[in-house]
């Protein structure tokens, strides 16, 4: 590899008419060489001298001219939420990725941080992508949905708690963690559940169907359900144990492990023995959780495989014009440990 | 607002040939008007006219039709990192994200993985960015800075623990992390420090400076520095814990806060008395630290204000060919509590 300048290379930048040139084949050839176009038979050889003037050349295709030359874009456009991804979802998201790189999408990733929904819906169009998937917690409304649509997606696809009209959706259905919480305590011999309700901004569109899964199970037994709003810090912990004798419960859903661990320390603290006076179950099974004392009874949450999502909005791509689909991603299950 | 329809909207996308002859204007008028070209003066109700037209027709401009006229882009592209961002690394990132917005640039992400460093830069290059940040733990390799020179970004800028040649840096050094933590211990009269080194893939480029900036103040006093390998499971803490007392060793700086929380629940279990026997201390200041007993001593980073930084890459951009910049954006600070 020969000795690279410090300074940014200057002049401009080569075009596949310089490629083109210095392989001495047309320009067409050298895009159907570089896009891996498989409807034209093109000669190894002449697809070799194609390589190594792009390679000499340093070029590389233009994924914004390509598009306009094609009429539509390759670009799945993957919104990003307001809060930072748990392990699980990153992970998720980076496989799906990779997935929908292999059916030769570029993925690219925009925020929407200060931005209304409608702003939002207008922003991602510009960038004219052929499928966008916009990921729990994004607003995306009917009317961010038609403007996406005119500026000629394809498919919208949400991939969050919950569908949104209009649009087709990757559902992770949060109240199968709430009922599964709910359900374990039930099992238990739990009758009064308190279930934490976060005050952090964007996590009601998770805890809110936490909460209705919780009922859905208590009402087929009777049993009640209290929910219990929550900041993420130690005074409001504090003030929530202060006055825990007085609500009666014997047991709590902590809407996830960080939360539990916060409430566990302050019930603790204030002399509530768990689970003996008090269950306590979080979610996300991480393993902060198994080493408290007692263990941390949670929930454990699995994912649908990407690759076949990724055929999906592959599908969903090519086929445009179908009624919007639903498909189910999330399964959840009680991990019992001490805590209940 | 206007029923919309459940079925995506068939038929042409509108151009902004369409918007012009709605709006009874020239198409060059509703390029000035909807991209907000200062330069030209347009009445005000020229101007109203044609955003009603777009709006009628729901007609957003197309960004890479506009960087085709324009010759460049304004996108800045920002590749995101293999494992999820920590809650102060996410905020950063979304507040120059909307610092780079308020200068008019279109800022989207792109993910690498699976690819080689040079297949990544490729693919970035594809998207003709104006300029790229990298974040930490992306591998970018002067070739692949190269390449990107050569598809026309303006400013190579890499935002992680260690610069790279040939790109502008912002470094968020993280020596000083580790030199902090290491300088309190010492402070408590410690001499024999233990450093706890994530076997996880990835964490190396923040390990290996913290270790070194451990090293570093250490070497002062000519105290002992001795790296812990440790995966983040209960199995490698329980092990480093059984051979702990061997190691001889009388603090431990413990890479971050949930590895402190792992390796002081497994010494506790051993019987080791925190901090009398050994000192631990964490970083990143979480909550869950505070939760602990005893409550968790820990580094608190603070990174640079964003909006100066928007103003420091749109600088690269319209000057570029300069000599490398280097800005350090993390400031780091111990935070003593019980367990050191």
């Amino acid at each position: 590899m020969s000795q690279l300048p410090k300074q940014p290379a200057e002049g401009p930048v080569p075009t596949s008419a310089d490629v083109a040139r210095l392989a001495g084949v047309s320009r067409a050839t050298v895009s159907y060489v570089l896009n891996n176009n498989p409807t034209v038979r093109i000669s190894e050889s002449t697809r070799r001298r194609v390589r190594e003037a792009a390679s000499e050349l340093g070029y590389v295709p233009h994924a914004a001219a390509r598009s306009l030359r094609a009429g539509h874009t390759r670009t799945v456009l993957m919104p990003t939420g307001d809060h930072p991804a748990g392990p699980l979802h990153h992970r998720f998201l980076h496989e799906l990725e990779s997935g929908l790189r292999r059916l030769d999408y570029t993925v690219v990733q925009h925020g929407s941080l200060g931005l209304d929904a409608d702003e939002a819906a207008r922003a991602w169009a510009e960038l004219r992508p052929v499928a966008v998937i916009a990921p729990g917690g994004v607003a995306l409304t009917p009317q961010g949905i038609a403007v996406l649509r005119r500026s000629g997606a394809k498919a919208v696809i949400t991939l969050g708690p919950q569908p949104v009209d209009g649009a087709h959706a990757l559902v992770m259905d949060q109240r199968e963690v709430g009922s599964c919480a709910t359900g374990h305590l039930l099992q238990r011999g739990r009758r009064r559940i308190g279930v934490v309700m976060p005050e952090e901004p964007g996590l009601a569109p998770f805890a809110e169907p936490r909460l209705s899964g919780a009922r859905r199970v208590a009402a087929d037994v009777g049993a009640l359900i209290e929910p219990l709003p929550l900041r993420y810090d130690e005074e409001s912990a504090g003030a929530l144990a202060a006055r825990w004798r007085t609500l009666g419960l014997d047991a709590v859903f902590a809407y996830n492990d960080a939360y539990a661990m916060l409430l566990m320390r302050a019930l603790q603290d204030a002399g509530i023995e768990i689970p003996a006076e008090t269950a306590v179950v979080g979610a996300d099974d991480l393993l902060i959780g198994r080493l408290l004392r007692p263990r941390l009874s949670s929930v454990r949450m699995e994912l649908a495989a990407s690759q076949p999502l990724a055929d999906l909005v592959d599908r969903l791509v090519r086929h445009p014009g179908g009624v919007p689909e639903r498909h189910d991603l999330l399964r959840a299950r009680a991990i019992p440990r001490e805590s209940s």
